[in-house]
């Protein structure tokens, strides 16, 4: 029944789609998820804007589409936001191993793999987790542009850490650990990276 | 210069060398860094084992020359003991930044794409990270071996992830912010991974 083609959202010329796709690829990692616009994208894939958004209907839907995202973000993000600041760092590791220890895993490792072989898809998955994962969470903190953005990428470099040891590699005790002994090891330092006293490192020209 | 060949301590056939370190990668990806012997690997490349000896001094050696290390870590090892216990995350986290910043950086990229892209190549580069660098740094703590490894892991879970947002996926403010703010941002977390409170997570059968 996979194979079934889905009602509603998604009708149209596969051909239109794909060359939609391939152009928002192009333009998302050439400029960034800011940068880039679904005018522009539908100019380089030669349809009209009005396409776009009725195939897609947003750009944040898009740039899902345009990677093969296993998950939407914003669907997660308000149970993640349910504990309340103080818990975040809980359960941001708790919804990050939630995921990677479910079915999604299987396309999250291959957008890791690609991402790691390949500068353009290295681009794009850190534009999902700039743009659809970390703005998201650290948004909701309130915090002057450049803070946000540190906090966020320090929060990323443990994230990413865990995806690495516990999935890709699989080092030992990380890769069998039940998720809550994990949860309860990492949860300190995101919430500290996100709440916390943090030395934040600044960007350079 | 860089094509000539080198006196002294790599004579020999260099068939049989590349025989030998073929040898080695199969066996050490497939039985691990300690599961491995020298002898082992001698016969699957159909050559004496003290030939391998003479060829590349210890396991140790011959495992670096396998995974085509662009550094040795037992080299590295007293500068990053020197500071003390008490400021080990701070000199382990200085250590792979200095390391990474500098001329090793091509390989160590080229390293950690072959192991995401390849189950075999991710063993070695676990093994690399067990045997070679977790081991060394955590094993002058005197800790039990349960201990011991969750502590290296969990270090290993925050070291992966600044080499993945720095150097594969450049996400900023961590992708250009100089190496001491990195430092001052990350040391607390390796620092209480290695020595702090910690809820430590345990393998699962």
């Amino acid at each position: 029944m996979t194979t079934a083609r889905r009602p509603g959202r998604r009708p149209g010329n596969p051909g239109t789609r794909a060359a939609v796709l391939s152009a928002a690829r192009a333009a998302f990692a050439e400029r960034g998820f800011d940068g880039a616009t679904i005018r522009a994208i539908a100019t380089a894939a030669g349809v009209d804007p009005a396409l776009v958004h009725h195939y897609f209907g947003s750009k944040d839907k898009l740039f899902l589409a345009a990677v093969e995202a296993p998950v939407d973000p914003e669907q997660l993000l308000p149970q993640v936001l349910a504990a309340g600041p103080d818990r975040l760092g809980e359960s941001v590791v708790g919804m990050l191993l939630r995921v990677w220890d479910g079915p999604a895993r299987p396309a999250g490792l291959a957008l890791v793999r690609s991402a790691v072989g390949n500068e353009w898809t290295a681009r794009l998955l850190r534009e999902f987790l700039v743009s659809q994962v970390l703005r998201r969470v650290v948004g909701t903190l309130d915090l002057p542009p450049a803070e946000a953005e540190a906090r966020g990428a320090l929060v990323a470099s443990q994230l990413i850490g865990v995806v690495m040891t516990r999935y890709v590699l699989e080092v030992e005790p990380l890769a069998s650990a039940p998720a809550e002994e994990l949860v309860a090891a990492l949860a300190p330092t995101v919430q500290r990276y996100l709440t916390g006293e943090v030395a934040l490192p600044g960007r350079r020209a």
